[in-house]
Order: structure tokens, then sequence, then C-alpha cells
């Protein structure tokens, strides 16, 4: 992890000198994990000149073996004294804090130790904008998420047998990919058959794969804390012709919107791009198009219906337009893609060109 | 889940009446968990009537599938109108908020909306308390989790083999316990090998296990979301004496405090008794001895000096003594016991009465 945090902390301390504050406490447990390289922290101090955090009781040694030369390792204990002779030392006279992460409680307390020392100043979302714009280091680890993602996204079909169980086949892939190098799924395999997949949010259970299912599988891989994510659909047998169809243009959304995505353009714009492609079907498709991925599974930006801010070189977010028929099915076609600087490169592979069927 | 949510809103409204609230606004994602059976809302509302979720937008049916029937599930859009509708039917004059838990922007929004309504209260931890005391639904559960992780424990050491890395052995246990039936690990396991068995909070890594080195497993299979936690010591090949003493010593000190656990007991005694058992170890054993699980791998209450707290039955803790010699190796023996109306019982087996070898 050592050298992550330069940009970081650059990017970090512009966007406080627009917030006109001398200092960031953050306490936002992902953010101190963007940071510090671990979140098992009281909180994490960045000021113009410092940047400092502040262990739980047994987590000093961790942090002490993966932060680089910058970074002040306090000892664990004293949390406020601490805080308040950094502020000092640091000349902080107002100190930003996460008003959408810290609690009422947690805001309280802090009013109530800097009363003399510093005015707490409520910011939003200064951290998270930040990691919006993926560094290298980060770039190189998603990259080997995406990876182990992508060619798990090949080697499925392959793989799923009629009269395995929903929960069955999630389990067989979360365990590959930790075979392949994962340190797990970054988030719960949703792996669904038949009409089940027309649940955007459905979980696996004990329905059988049989001749004729759909399956639908929203799955990624996680590395070092980042994530990664994809979905492919897949028939048991052979497809219908409206199974077929279906997939097709969903398949038109798909390359539709990922075409547009380059740095300037609007996020919007990608998803209205992908939205048209998708013609009367368009009302099934009843979600954003995507969403930026690092850390969290869902970050910035929102690739969603009017949203004007530029996609930026170095933004990692995905593409997934989905159509749903409560009781029939449900298609949806994800990658998860990164922006370029004279467009974008997909992280997870590539859809198959038509509806594919299981092994 | 139906049917669970009975002896809870019970106990969480006697706690309102004694905050002398008419309602409680529930933020935290796994307070809503709890109640609800989901955690995809914007909030849960509890009031001496009226029991009610507001889900996002694509999570409506997993809400109406799994809540029994004195639950409302709201359409999902109108967030604030809901409320302030619920509020007025209800005559809720003050309404609770979870102050360690909504954040500062959170409950701008709250007062700001709810100006003419309720008066927003402050209140920690009412949900926790309530969940300290498990209900019959969520034993059922947790005695599947502590089934497994038990078994688990047993099969262990015969599938250690020397050669494998830490992170493969772990990746082997958390498939394992998939294919028996859990979700997944409640957390990143801890496998660690030879000298970092030393470290609490150690990660797996590349370290081979190899004649001699120590093994630390410390690891528990989660399932519908409730969470077991154990931890197993081994040797690969035969124990030095040294090795052999230590296990004994650190197993004298997880009995001396198992022995104690039972309603009406200080939770500190607890803690107090397995530490004197340690003898001048003592100084090694660096963590309190034990904690709460439950959704979460750590809530209350907690097993640590001074506690004066009495254990009370239904509740579930794990008693977990461990000494650290850095450069050496670490020693803990852990398992996850519930609190009976007669003492206590195992719901993750029995540790090995002597330090085992490995496969």
């Amino acid at each position: 992890m050592s050298g992550l945090a330069g940009p970081k902390l650059g990017a970090l301390r512009a966007a406080l000198r627009r917030a006109e504050a001398g200092g960031l406490l953050v306490s936002d447990a992902v953010n101190m994990r963007y940071l510090a390289g671990s979140s098992d922290a009281s909180w994490v101090l960045v000021t113009g000149r410092t940047a400092a955090v502040m262990p739980f009781g047994l987590s000093e040694h961790a942090f002490r073996s993966s932060l680089w030369a910058p970074w002040r390792v306090l000892k664990p204990g004293e949390v406020w004294k601490a805080l308040e002779g950094l502020l000092r030392a640091d000349r902080v006279v107002r100190l930003a804090y996460e008003a959408h992460r810290l609690s009422v409680t947690g805001e309280r307390d802090l009013r109530r130790r800097l009363r003399t020392i510093a005015l707490p100043v409520p910011t939003t979302g200064l951290v998270e904008g930040v990691r919006e714009t993926k560094t290298a280091v980060e770039l190189a680890v998603m990259k080997r998420a995406g990876a182990i993602t992508g060619e798990m996204a090949v080697r499925l079909p392959r793989m799923l047998r009629p009269g395995m169980t929903e929960r069955e086949a999630a389990v067989m892939i979360d365990c590959a990919m930790r075979r392949m190098g994962a340190d797990g799924p970054g988030f719960e395999t949703i792996m669904l058959f038949g009409p089940k997949t027309a649940l955007p949010h459905g979980r696996p259970g004990d329905v059988r794969l049989k001749p004729g299912s759909l399956v639908l599988v929203d799955f990624g891989a996680r590395v070092d804390g980042y994530q990664s994510d994809c979905t492919r659909v897949f028939v048991c047998g052979r497809p219908t012709a409206r199974q077929s169809a279906t997939y097709l243009r969903v398949l038109k959304a798909y390359r539709s919107g990922r075409r547009m995505v380059g740095p300037g353009v609007a996020a919007g714009a990608v998803d209205r791009a992908a939205r048209a492609a998708l013609g009367k079907m368009s009302v099934r498709f009843i979600h954003g198009l995507g969403h930026g991925v690092g850390l969290e599974i869902h970050e910035g930006p929102r690739l969603a219906m009017g949203v004007k801010a530029p996609l930026c070189r170095g933004q990692v977010v995905t593409v997934e337009p989905g159509v749903y028929w409560p009781g029939w099915g449900g298609f949806r076609i994800e990658d998860t893609v990164l922006v370029t600087a004279s467009g974008h490169r997909s992280l997870t592979g590539e859809p198959p060109s038509r509806l594919t069927s299981t092994g």
C-alpha cells in the first residue's frame, strides 16, 4: 500500500482548501481505509501538513506495517488529547468533519472537546469525491479483480449443470474465484434461475436449474478491498426465440451505452443512449444504467437519467442495462469499465454476442 | 422470518416508554434488518401501534414476502410524506431517533421536515439493547451457524497439510462451511501460521505451513445473517513442551471463564476468573474475554474488566482468552456460548483437551 496515499492526499488537500478548512477529521470506515490502508481506527486527520491515524488498541502494528513515511501512527489511547495536539501544532482553526457520516453523538462530542481549539465545519463527500478517480496503484488492483471476474464469466456456462440449486451454483463460483486469487466475492453473488431472474435484488435459494431455465448471475471478485461487478445471462439448453431476441436487444443497449463512455461525456447521456436502444422495451428498464465501483460496490459517479456531471479519466463505472418481466424473466448485461484518456476499457471482459447455453 | 418480530417489538416498545417517546425512527442498517428482515430501506418506524418500513425502490417485493401481518410496507417514493402521515395518525409528539447512528446531515433533515409534527429525541442503543437477548427464532438460526462452525473445528486439523499457505487454508475452510450450508464466513477468516499467530488481528497471507508451525484459526459460519465465532490452535507435527504447556494454561483460563457464565453473573467477573487462571501469563492477555454475537460479530454485552452488568438468559457471548508473544506465537481458545436458565451451553462445540496436531 505504500505510495498509495500521495495523489490521494494532494487531491484531498485541494478539496479542503475549497471548503476553507485547515483539516479534515475522517470518521467513515471506508474513507479511513482509503486514506490510511485500514479502517481499524478511531479517526484519521488530514491537515495541510499532517496525515495521522489513531488506531484502535490492537491494530497499531497493522498500521505501522502498511503506511508510508509521511503518515503518523499515533499511540492508541489518548484519542482526544492527540487530536487537540495535532490541531494546535498545525494551527487548524476550521476543522471539516464528515456530516453525512459522523453521528449526532459523535458531532456533539467533537464540538464539546474542541470548543476552544477549532470550529467544526460540516462537509459532505470530500473523500468520496477524491475516491471517484482511481490512482495507478488502485487501478492495478482493480484490474486484477476484474480479470478474475471476467475469466469466471467465461468459464461459468460450462460449470452450470441441470439439477444444481441457485445456492450451490453461487457457492461454486465464489469458491472458484477465491482459488483464482480473489479475497472473496465483493458482494453476495446474485444467482437466479427461471422467473426469479426478474428480481433485480433476488437472492439465491433452492430453485434447481432445469432445461429451458434462464440464468442470471451478478457477481464480482474482491481483491485487496477493491470490487468488480459483472452480470451475465445464460439459458439451460436451447434458447427460445423470445429469449434470444430479448438478449440481443439488451446487448444492443449495453453496447450503445458503452460506446458513449469516455472523458467529458455527461453521465446522463450514457444512460440515455442505452435507454434509447431498448426502444419500447425501455419501460422494463427500471433502474439506472450504472454506478462507480471501488472500495464500495456502489460509489460515485452515478450513470442515471439527468446526471450532467461529465465522466473523467480514471473513473471506474458499471454499464448495466436490464429489463424485467415479473413471472417470465429478467435480462441484464453488465461490465465494469475504466474511463481512459481516449474512451474506455472493460475490466471484466466482454459479454457473449448471443444468448449462451449452459453446459 | 415471520413471527420473529413479536417479542422484539414488545421489548422495543417497553424501551420507548422508558425513553418517554411515542415512536422510534430506525436508520441503522443492522437494526432495520433485525426488526424488518432486510436493511434495503430508507427507514423503519416503530410506534405504540405501528411497525412500518419504507423500502428502497427495488426492494419492496423482498419486504412483502418476508414480513408478517402487523408490519406495514409502504410504497417506495414519498419518504418524508409517509413518515409525517404515520406520526400524525399515531399522535407521536416525541420521536426517538438513533443519535449514535443517524448522521448530522440526517438529523438536520429530520428536524427540518418534522418541525411542526414531532420533536426529535436523541436516544442511544435502544434496538441494540433488545438485540442482546435472542428470541427462540434467532437462537434456532444461531444454533445452525454454531453447529457448522463446531463441526468445521473438529474436521480442521485433518484438512491442514504442510506446504499450504494461510490463504489457501482460509479459502478451504470458507468453502467447506458453505458446502455445509453456511451463507458464508461471518467475518474474514483469521488463519495464521508460526510467529504470525501472535497478531490478534493478523490476516492470512502467503506463509506456508511447515513442521513445528503453530496454527491459529479464528472463524465462524454465518446463517441467515447470524454469526458464530470460534478460535482453535493446532500445531503442525509434534508440539514442543512449551507449546503444550501454554495451550493447557489457556485452556484452563477458558474453562475457568466458561464455568462462570450464567444468568445473574457480572460480565466482569467472568473476565476476572479467566484472567486469574492465567497467573503470571495474564500480562500477555491483552484484550477482553469476550463479546456478544448475533447479526454483528461484535455486539453487546461485553465481557471485560470492570463490567458490572449481569449476564441474562438468551444472551450469546464469546469466551476467548488469548496470550501473545511477538516473534514466537499466540494462543487463543474461543467458543460462542448461550446463556441458559441454569448456566450456559456452547453453540460451537468444545476445544480439544490438549494441543492437537494437524494432518
